[in-house]
């Protein structure tokens, strides 16, 4: 058991989730010479006084033994279950992570997709949630969300009744199922799936831990489904994390009269989100994505020659590696498959277009001069 | 009584609606010695035999006469009723258009919205045409649809209940009610609007003629909103010719389960129409882009300096006089305030950015480097 271990455990006692500060400070030297540095009072953050404080008063060094009183074990980076999604959230990647549930973590954090929405649902969204978490779920995707009433319930329950796995990610302890009413399905989610926090056993929620909590539905997913939401929510926090990720977020329409959409078609109208009206468009779009990442970037630069290649930006160079070798492609699919959001494109297909590299064909762009 | 406006109207007599091969010549060479042509055999038109064939068995000379026994009037470009938007369809223009109603076709075509959609509409896409309809004549809007049943029929009684005008389009003749059971509506339409049809009296409805007949829809209209659509149908066809006069085409999205919404949500997921949610949202986006062209277009120029200004395409000028002096700009609102469709604005905005004119500024751009 290493000290790097024992050191991110006894930080994320002290620490909140997401706290940027320390994260940068142990991504710079270390944990363990950031816990030292923490009880020694000289880390020179900020809210050093405070994390030293906690520290004295916590039972980090016993923290692995009360997790497995409950059925819980602690994993960190250090750990081979770690889920290296995460680390794409840099200074703010989670500390340490409690995770109760049978499954893999990091097996089911490779084929994820976040269903996200309000607790204040319709029963439209609910029916969506419900059954394009099961037709998912059917496809082998691991359903990720809150353990929220509303759209988090709903998509965890159609995903475990279509024999999927699910992820619950709680903003308290995984001994602190909130709310109190989703004990039995927090408990169905263990024997199925994964229940996951990043505060320790016995922590209660707090309104800022919902908002951290959210950003690890985002970055644990290849994509975040928002199934209802209103404006300014939660819910378009989380997605606003996934497109900081470079993560596809995609958004599900609804009757314009209904409350519970218009932060969906803010979304879509303002080109944060992409429209989808299916399961079956998701995980299209999902592999659509993937395949671009795994497949067509080995292939860059063998379009246009080495020197106009070389003077391309990084966003042009993604786009134009995203545009398939001959066929045209719609924005829809070149934005899933280079990971930018539709204004990014648009902007470097303008580039691109000036420079005689892309042409507009039909509704879409292809390589080559017109 | 001009010999253009006698030609114009026999040349009607024998085309069909929409004719361009006809419309480029009588463009280059005048109505009176085209249709000379035309009687003469020398028009060298592929179809030349056809229209003086038709010309011949016409009753062209007493058209006017016609129209009046069935209390219409015929309307070309050379008389002061002619509604100067139809120009926008360039070769695609009607040569006459029969006109029946006491509304004046030129007044009325200052200030009007497209509401189009399916026949086999829900319920849910009849109340929005229907509610949006009236607020928008509330506003003094005048709304322009077809005669069809569902959202077109449900457009006209919801403006028509709120005591405003409406416009609708025919495929055969003014005298030609189709569908038959709508006969009482568009008596009401001729009572508090106008019927209009580019095909003289007595025609029938044709399938072409029905395709032909929404591009008068788009072309008399500022903005085109779509209500309900089945992908390819007649009303996508009316969005696309909206799109490529410039026109903002605006559609309503509904619930992903309900089929008569997928052309709505495929317009918007490609980029080819704005989302709307309200009737208010679709008036507030038509004054911006209309406010954009009264009164912004003025200032062009008065930002870069000349050299530069000079040196950017029309698309790029477009756009960039459609942002604000000072204030940033989101997405949306550059559509609308320049008329070019997102991707076009976004490529724009690449350029420019690349030049230093603009900048992203939260979720939009402002003018100006960095």
């Amino acid at each position: 058991m290493s000290a790097d271990r024992q050191a991110l455990i006894a930080l994320a006692h002290c620490a909140e989730p997401g706290d940027a500060a320390l994260g940068r400070l142990v991504a710079e030297r270390g944990a363990t010479a950031v816990l030292a540095m923490v009880a020694a009072g000289t880390s020179g953050l900020a809210h050093g006084e405070g994390l030293a404080a906690r520290l004295a008063a916590s039972a980090a060094t016993s923290a692995d033994a009360a997790a497995e009183r409950i059925g819980a074990r602690i994993v960190t980076r250090c750990d081979r279950e770690w889920p290296t999604q995460l680390d794409a959230l840099s200074h703010h990647v989670p500390l340490a992570l409690w995770v109760s549930g049978a499954a893999d973590l990091r097996l089911l954090a490779l084929r994820c997709v976040a269903i996200v929405g309000a607790r204040a649902c319709t029963v439209y969204g609910e029916e969506i949630a419900r059954s394009w978490a099961a037709d998912l779920a059917a496809d082998r995707w691991c359903i990720v969300s809150g353990g929220a009433y509303g759209i988090d319930a709903a998509a965890h329950r159609g995903a475990l009744a279509a024999g999927g796995a699910t992820i619950c990610v709680l903003a308290g302890g995984v001994d602190v199922p909130y709310p109190r009413g989703h004990d039995a399905l927090i408990s169905r989610v263990v024997d199925d799936g994964l229940v996951l926090s990043e505060v320790p056993v016995g922590e209660g929620v707090r309104r800022q831990r919902f908002l951290s909590r959210n950003r690890l539905i985002a970055a644990l997913s290849r994509a975040t489904v928002v199934v209802e939401a209103a404006e300014r929510s939660g819910t378009t926090a989380t997605a606003r994390v996934a497109a900081e990720l470079n993560r596809p977020v995609l958004a599900v329409p609804g009757p314009v009269n209904s409350v519970a959409s218009t932060g969906c078609h803010r979304m879509i109208r303002d080109g944060r989100a992409l429209l989808v009206s299916s399961a079956c468009e998701v995980a299209e779009l999902i592999d659509l994505t993937s395949s671009a990442r795994r497949s067509d970037i080995p292939t860059q630069g063998a379009d246009p020659d080495r020197a106009v290649w070389d003077s391309l930006g990084s966003r042009e160079r993604r786009v134009l590696d995203a545009l398939p070798a001959r066929a045209p492609a719609d924005l829809g699919m070149i934005v899933l498959r280079c990971g930018i959001d539709g204004r990014g494109v648009l902007a470097a297909l303008g580039l691109l277009e000036s420079r005689g590299l892309v042409q507009p064909a039909g509704d879409g762009w292809r390589r080559g001069r017109r």
